[in-house]
């Protein structure tokens, strides 16, 4: 009602302009009017010169935004996460070096994930017990309420760090989907404690004594079948599940358009076609989200983003801020390895 | 064209007659048809009196059958292997020593998968370097050219377990589908030699020395694709993957029907239904098939099987006989570990 109460801080998102296949243009597009629609002030990071010549295709009437110089450029065809290490000036780099600075209270990039995972590593840090952030998300459509993890970040992990997927899984769902005490389950070959291999045999045990609602080992079907809230496996499981269900829905996509040839209105078949991918790839759908395990909010757009999933993954980085998504996360962390 | 002709030889199996949800009748009534079929004979192993009883329904007529007593019951509850190493008269044990003795070609068990393992190395034993049988099959109907192994026989794989499932597949697709020099890939997180947890790692490099037609690397998406022939992974994720899909086919041909539901005619939507059961679900359309690496071929049926899945699985036996699957497996193996 006051002057000083129109005035109130708003949060401030760095975003990595020059990260993604259609950056800067929708990058930038897409965080204008993330600005507009959630009241956040945008600094970019990237080549000046290209940022603004994208800047000046859109109207940022009433959005505050600024531009930090990176000079450096990731090329094509370098090995991302070296990359960042080698080229502290890069648009990613500068973007966590931002929030690390307290200038940005949290940041974005669509470019690789393995690169804003380093960026945020080396110049935010991680959380406690965390060596390398993990990836998880819903992945079936089917199972909306559902987090898989890890999809491929942790390859080869310990059984502690099954109960650092635990956690985090857990809180991000309780953050994200607004869903009370998530259940938990381990995913295993069998239903009965002591099946497995020695990972999940180790597990086990430990997530019993976690806190969390552990309910015991799930199987392959109970993914589809949304069992549970939060899977828990070691990204190497994960991620060729992950790239599974996106290769069956490609080719059931197909198949299925070959079967109801004639059969179906024109409308129906595009609609149905649509449905399908969506129902066997929710990942692409909510276009990115958090880094689970940076001691900041880092969010990875996926690369093919559009201005939509810009805008969208921004609007998550909202929620993570104002729900206090890193605390939590940092607390339950602490608890469970205490 | 003489008397002599006439009389040659059949091949004898030797049928669990106890084994399966539909045991004895539908095994018994599958076996004698499968006996027309192919010109063979077969020996019920079961209780005499209920074997004798189902045979009483069906036309034996042309059909040389006998029934070997096997006086001990696998109850409800029992773990399926350890029954069968406490009950040496159990029906599928018995058919096991049939095999051992010469007395039958090969055996067929539509009970569960455990105790007609235990009973084919117990009584008739592994071949080289197999600690274990092998569980494999085609799995995806949309890849009806690509075996995927282990399927979650085997737990906790050492590289050169790996390799022993590379051959048995390789054997398997050539002697089954035909296929000359079958493609093998492995499976992984990255297209690239170097990626990957340790196992895959080290069977890396074992795979490009096998002399088989090893490509490299494969990921998840490659399954559904059919990139491969054979696809090698430790049993955890195999049967992970494995349950994942028949529970995603599942959910899927439900989804589906809701979806048309109205769309389509009656005809069109039941069609479209089973097509896609099939699609997703290849494993139970085949029925069975033999268990890889026993020195002797031993069919397992789904226990699920009706007449007609039984009579399926024992022209796999008949196959598997003629084409000389277990002599050919045995030099294979023999090879890649010399």
């Amino acid at each position: 009602m006051t002057d000083q109460g129109s005035k109130q801080k708003q949060l401030r998102i760095a975003v990595d302009a020059m990260g993604g296949d259609y950056a800067p243009e929708e990058t930038v597009k897409g965080s204008v009017q993330a600005a507009k629609d959630f009241g956040l002030d945008i600094i970019f990071t990237g080549q000046t010169k290209d940022v603004e010549s994208a800047l000046a295709k859109v109207d940022v009437g009433g959005v505050e935004v600024r531009v930090v110089e990176a000079s450096e450029i990731i090329e094509e065809g370098e090995q991302p996460a070296i990359a960042v290490m080698r080229k502290p000036n890069s648009s990613v780099a500068v973007a966590a070096k931002l929030v690390k600075s307290g200038e940005a209270d949290a940041m974005l990039s669509a470019g690789p994930t393995g690169a804003c995972m380093v960026a945020g590593l080396q110049y935010i840090g991680a959380l406690p017990g965390i060596e390398r952030p993990m990836a998880g998300g819903t992945f079936v459509g089917l199972a909306p309420q559902t987090v898989i993890l890890d999809l491929g970040a942790n390859i080869g992990s310990k059984p502690e760090h099954l109960v650092n997927f635990a956690v985090a899984g857990s809180v991000y769902v309780s953050t994200f989907l607004g869903i009370e005490n998530p259940t938990v389950g381990l995913l295993n070959v069998g239903s009965e404690e002591g099946k497995g291999n020695d990972l999940v045999k180790e597990a086990y045990p430990l997530l019993k004594e976690s806190g969390l609602n552990f309910v015991g080992n799930v199987e392959g079907m109970d993914i589809p079948a949304g069992k549970v809230n939060v899977v828990v496996c070691d990204g190497f499981v994960g991620n060729i599940i992950l790239k599974f269900t996106e290769g069956l829905g490609e080719r059931l996509t197909r198949w299925l358009a070959e079967e109801l040839k004639g059969k179906l209105s024109k409308d129906d078949e595009d609609e149905l076609r649509k449905k399908l991918a969506r129902t066997m790839g929710a990942a692409m759908e909510v276009g990115g989200g958090p880094l689970w395990g940076i001691d900041g909010v880092v969010a990875v757009a996926h690369g093919a983003s559009k201005a939509r999933q810009i805008t969208g993954t921004i609007e998550q980085i909202k929620v993570a801020i104002e729900t206090g998504f890193v605390d939590k996360l940092r607390k339950e962390l602490e608890r469970v390895q205490a």
